[in-house]
């Protein structure tokens, strides 16, 4: 099915099937997610501290580049909350909002994050993401969905606040409470309210009412819709804007314009690692939205490739007055539940959104920018999810860890810091746990030639013979373990006179731990005891055999386990 | 043998066996050790930027201290040249070598040092030392052995020279190579090429000559005695010190003085992190002089204890006028050829110290600081090992890799970011490798109960019944790998009905693989393929009880694969 050059292009494979019932589906999608997508992408502009035309353009070009390179079905590719807020953050370091250069650092980070995407996908290194564990990955996206809230509150209010942790913005919203809006506190609670109605309240509603369940679903994702329509119409008619109420404005009619990213090197030695986190956090986001929506179809996704798809997005985006974007879930579920069948859905909405921003702009000129603040809350609350915390409580004290320290972090010193954390203390657990690794004493289950732990199970053992089953790669950081563990055991005075290493989980000896093994065959020699060898996988023989410690070894080298107990175990005897 | 307080304070369990014989290999010890020190410890107070006196002082409290709470008969305590290096290139970024802050600063290093060593050893984390994998650390001690030899060439020209990589020393030496002092180079060179042939001549010529092995060894070991007797003899004699050749002067006669090392927060916020480093390489070096001492003789070392030993060693340093120190190979070498049988050797030493300083510092007022380089570059160029580069090379590229990135960052860049570099790397090594794991489909070996790789070993199969050995833990960095390998090989249009996980090298299961495994699970039971475990350990099978996966998995869990094969392959046939 991916063959040549459609393999990197899938556009070329899909495209030759495309056949007329496809496109009417796909239209039908497109026309819905083009009216879901309008005040989205004005959303996110705003979140990301950018002037609300950036939103539209950032849905246009990336939406038909995914769609010539990305393998998802049903995928829409746009500015998304968590992304959004990663650029605020990121841009606001090295520019000031509302100028020229945070415009122009905005395109440089899409550029540079498109760039790595690209190039992560060019050397099929999507795996990188893996390091991102998914319960990082839901501890950051519930803490960025808090921090998002709570700096969206200010447009609530009508006030001034700033701050990228949740104590600043939280003690920002307090020092200018006073100054709070009233009208604009009116239509922000009412738009909360309503959207927050919408989502649980509507379906239901409608359902009893006898409406049909697809429907009632179309009717009640365009709950922002009507709350924009409803609250624009209101200060439009009252003239609130008069009173204080931050309106979107003017927004410029016409074609996303043609831009050039900064090619500065200071900018981009600013911007570059921020650009490799923004990168992975979308990739991520978007392959585990991809991911579940394919599998809903039995369709498949190529994470390689998805890496290229979304890297041309952005640097799409980059040179179209855009700003990072990746796969969101609310707007492919929107495309997907509207029947999308091929990625020529999300082209038509391309051309739907380039329709808005040349003919509707002035529409929106009365829209409060506490509605777009509603509907980014009430999106942004419903990825809040703490279960993950009790989850991994029961599961392992080390993913909650993880997870916490990410929650934690996030909020109280920032998103980069919060990833960062997570990312290094998921590493750093992991490769603890391994520098103290379980051992087993292990003895034969009556009548079978199967091994087991002599505290688990009941076993057979022999006196002269210790069998330890050694349950971890041995490595430079649990080596000296393994060699103080068997000196613990073997001792001058103990019956035994043969030592077998099961080698059954041992999938690495590295050159730390062949010198200790080397030492621990030397000071057993010395103690009249042989150490021997069982169950050795093919690579890790491989490697040994390089190296003289075979030729030292006192005792032998086994296939099975079984074969070392035939050969050394002469009498037996049972333990419990 | 080590109960109540004696297990923390050892001196309590040997002094109470502590007899006449053992007094007089003492004492003979550490008359010999004495003189050998009084050159060697001011030498490396000058490599360390320190006064002469310095290194005696730091000889002579820690001795005692860790006699007192160390665990090792033999191992010598004081300045050694890697930690004397690292001191000047720490204390160097804080203060001015010569001036009063410099002292202080090396006293403070001591400080933390000693309250690092103490709180590992208080907390039995000496185990946190084994991230520095054997070929990092020989690349970083031959890296170092030539950075010190560069940097004491200064001394054998008589010219001024700084740096602290190989590429400025040598610059610097360079713009100063005009100057030269020609009375202070002849006696360079000579004490250098004396010491080499003391070092690898000089005792085969002895033992032709018929004197006794033991007596051979003593005569070259006190080559450096001979050689700054005879050089400091030839500057008082010939006035050399009149014509340029730089001598060590007064050196005040006393006691130890009481010393307070400074706890500005300022000072140690810039030094904790680089006493980190200083206490962890100190430590690895002492335990593994220790150790190889220890199986000489068939002792033990408590790692945890000699945290202990040495932290008490560098509190000691800080309060008398020292600056850090460690246990040395070739001071404690020479203890232990000296028949050195209790820690009351090192009390001894420290005594005959006291006496140097008391009476014997006008001694050394001519010796030519010429000669003191050439007996530090004599030690370190024994230490420079470049074996380690072709041993790893030959056995895994990973582990060559660590060793040449500590051994060219500490060259080019320095002594702390070479260390650090080989530390990040390996783990960053050992963590990619795991990244794409090992799995083997494999079979019955005919015969037995036994189940190796297709692609190795005569094995039978079935063409339903796919088994699968994952060769590695499953944790959030190699799970999606696994999926992805599982369905490349299951297919819809497959004859699989059957998939057997064997899990005798798996580890650990997190809770993204857990995860994972569900996501495998489900889509295999869509395909209409059941997903069996077998092997699977007691610390795993404990962690998966606590969740939903066992109640939702589509097949069973085998004890032994064995079972496995019993109950699901029906018909078998041979495959290569």
């Amino acid at each position: 099915m991916h063959k040549g050059l459609s393999r990197y292009v899938p556009v070329l494979d899909w495209g030759q099937r495309y056949n007329r019932e496809a496109l009417s589906k796909d239209l039908v999608a497109a026309v819905i997610v083009t009216i879901m997508l309008v005040p989205q992408s004005v959303a996110y502009a705003l979140l990301a501290g950018l002037p609300p035309e950036a939103g539209i353009y950032a849905s246009i070009a990336p939406i038909v580049l995914y769609a010539m390179f990305g393998t998802s079905r049903a995928l829409a590719v746009g500015p998304v909350a968590v992304v959004s807020l990663l650029t605020a953050t990121i841009v606001g370091q090295v520019a000031q909002s509302g100028t020229a250069g945070y415009a122009v650092a905005a395109l440089t980070l899409a550029l540079l994050s498109g760039a790595f995407l690209m190039t992560l996908g060019f050397f099929r290194l999507g795996w990188l993401a893996n390091f991102l564990s998914h319960p990082v990955i839901a501890g950051f996206i519930t803490a960025s969905g808090i921090l998002i809230a709570a700096s969206q509150l200010k447009h609530i209010l009508g006030v001034q606040a700033h701050g990228h942790t949740l104590i600043d913005i939280v003690a920002s919203l307090g020092r200018h409470f006073s100054h709070t809006n009233l009208a604009t506190l009116v239509i922000g609670v009412a738009a909360t309210a309503f959207l927050f109605w919408v989502r649980k309240g509507l379906k239901p509603l409608l359902l009893n009412a006898g409406v049909g369940p697809k429907l009632a679903d179309v009717i009640a994702k365009a709950g922002p819709v009507a709350a924009v329509a409803v609250t624009t119409l209101i200060v439009a008619v009252l003239g609130l804007d008069g009173y204080g109420v931050k309106i979107v404005g003017d927004v410029p009619r016409g074609l996303p314009p043609l831009t050039l990213p900064s090619f500065s090197p200071d900018l981009i030695s600013q911007l570059w690692l921020p650009a490799v986190l923004i990168s992975i956090i979308g990739f991520v986001e978007s392959i585990s939205v991809a991911q579940t929506l394919a599998a809903k179809r039995r369709q498949h996704v190529e994470p390689d490739q998805e890496l290229v798809g979304l890297g041309a997005a952005n640097l799409g985006a980059a040179f179209t007055g855009g700003f990072p974007v990746t796969g969101g879930f609310s707007r492919s579920v929107v495309n997907f539940d509207a029947g999308a069948e091929t990625p020529a859905a999300g082209a038509y909405t391309a051309i739907g959104l380039l329709f808005a921003s040349l003919l509707l702009t002035p529409l929106i000129y009365f829209l409060p920018k506490a509605t777009l603040a509603a509907t980014i809350i009430v999106a942004v609350l419903s990825l809040v999810d703490f279960s993950i915390l009790k989850k991994t409580w029961a599961y392992s004290r080390a993913d909650f860890t993880a997870v916490a320290a990410t929650i934690l972090v996030t909020l109280s010193i920032g998103v980069e810091a919060g990833v960062a954390s997570g990312v290094i203390l998921s590493i750093a657990l992991h490769v603890c746990k391994t520098s103290r690794p379980h051992v087993a004493v292990v003895g034969l289950v009556p009548g079978t030639q199967h091994f087991r732990n002599v505290n688990r199970h009941q076993v057979e053992t022999v006196p002269h013979l210790l069998t330890l089953r050694v349950d971890e790669s041995l490595y430079f950081v649990d080596a000296r373990f393994l060699e103080d563990m068997i000196f613990e055991r073997v001792t001058e005075d103990s019956p035994i006179t043969d030592l077998v290493l099961m080698f059954s989980a041992v999938n690495e000896v590295d050159f730390s731990a062949l010198e200790t093994l080397e030492e621990i065959n030397r000071r057993l020699r010395d103690m009249g005891v042989r150490l021997h060898l069982s169950e050795v996988k093919g690579p890790v023989m491989d490697r040994l055999k390089r190296t003289h410690f075979l030729g030292q070894l006192t005792g032998e080298v086994f296939l099975a386990q079984w074969d070392a107990w035939k050969a050394l175990a002469e009498t037996t005897q049972t333990t419990n």
